[in-house]
């Protein structure tokens, strides 16, 4: 198959998991508008995306994230009675508080059109964007740089007060806001692509 | 100028600024190798790097890094006293802990040799690594998933206590034995390209 045939199935089939995705609820709704700006685009396709979310993650033992349990999980802002209830549910590891920022990935038909789109993102603020493959399939991922990554206990026990617990969720809905803002301004970029 | 003049030009600049940098003592020593090796390889180049790193940060107001101050900065494992000691002269914002994994931003001839090294990085474990550009110039950057990113006060004051301090620490100290690790591995791999 030629590279453009190649980039055509693999466009095909990402708009159909992406379909029954929308179809079954699971794709974040928020950033179902951005998705669609790309995809009719008729060099790009996206195959994976979040809009960004606040976690509490059960590691069981250091570094072990493939083992993690998720005991909560929030595509927005959240309060500190939240993160506190979830924590109850904690038993034996390490407990963290994840605040990620949007990722989107996108195929694109040619280098020249990955690397226009590549540039649109960094501009927007998605600073820690890069290309993963530009051989065979070119694959970019757009990703931001504000992250937060915070252990809070072990065990089943909280490492901190309130007051912590308070400022993390702090800087935790101020990276939801931000990536917004920055999902917001992409949204508005992509229009002109 | 061609694409292989201007790669040539890009690669004398950047063994120029190499090499000043070690005379002056300004590149991390342990990390020195492996620039080495990607140097003498004809089709890359390194322009930038870090072994990874413990920082103890203070930001002034909420995501401004721009103006962070760094209080504390450690190539190496660290002691719990070494934070408190260098929390000594917090002021005013947020004190962040921050433990960040190698990075290395690498120059490529051609987009087949981008994706070879590319490759190498992340079977070695640098899973972040992607190209940040591939128009007229090639470049991509070898970079890890581990990190921590945890605010640890505000305002002078620390908001944790000795034993949530010394669960960050060992975590740090854990992301530099790793970093150490896949760096080894990165660099027995180098050496069959």
């Amino acid at each position: 198959m030629s590279a453009e045939s190649d980039f055509l199935e693999h466009k095909k089939n990402a708009l159909k998991k992406l379909q029954k995705a929308k179809e079954e609820n699971l794709a974040d709704e928020d950033i179902i508008p951005i998705l669609d700006l790309i995809n009719n685009l008729d060099d790009y396709y996206t195959s994976s995306s979040c809009y960004g979310r606040i976690v509490l993650l059960e590691i069981p033992t250091i570094g072990d994230k493939k083992n993690a349990v998720f005991l909560g999980k929030w595509h927005r802002k959240i309060n500190t009675s939240e993160i506190l209830k979830a924590a109850n549910n904690a038993n034996k590891g390490q407990l963290w508080v994840l605040a990620q920022s949007p990722i989107i990935h996108i195929g694109a038909k040619t280098n020249i059109a990955a690397d226009k789109i590549l540039k649109t993102a960094i501009a927007c603020g998605f600073k820690n964007s890069g290309l993963k493959s530009i051989y065979k399939n070119i694959v970019l991922e757009v990703v931001s740089t504000e992250r937060l990554d915070s252990p809070i206990g072990k065990d089943g026990k909280l490492f901190c007060d309130d007051e912590y617990l308070d400022l993390l969720v702090e800087i935790a809905n101020d990276i939801m806001d931000k990536s917004g803002f920055k999902l917001n301004k992409f949204e508005k970029e992509l229009k002109k692509l």
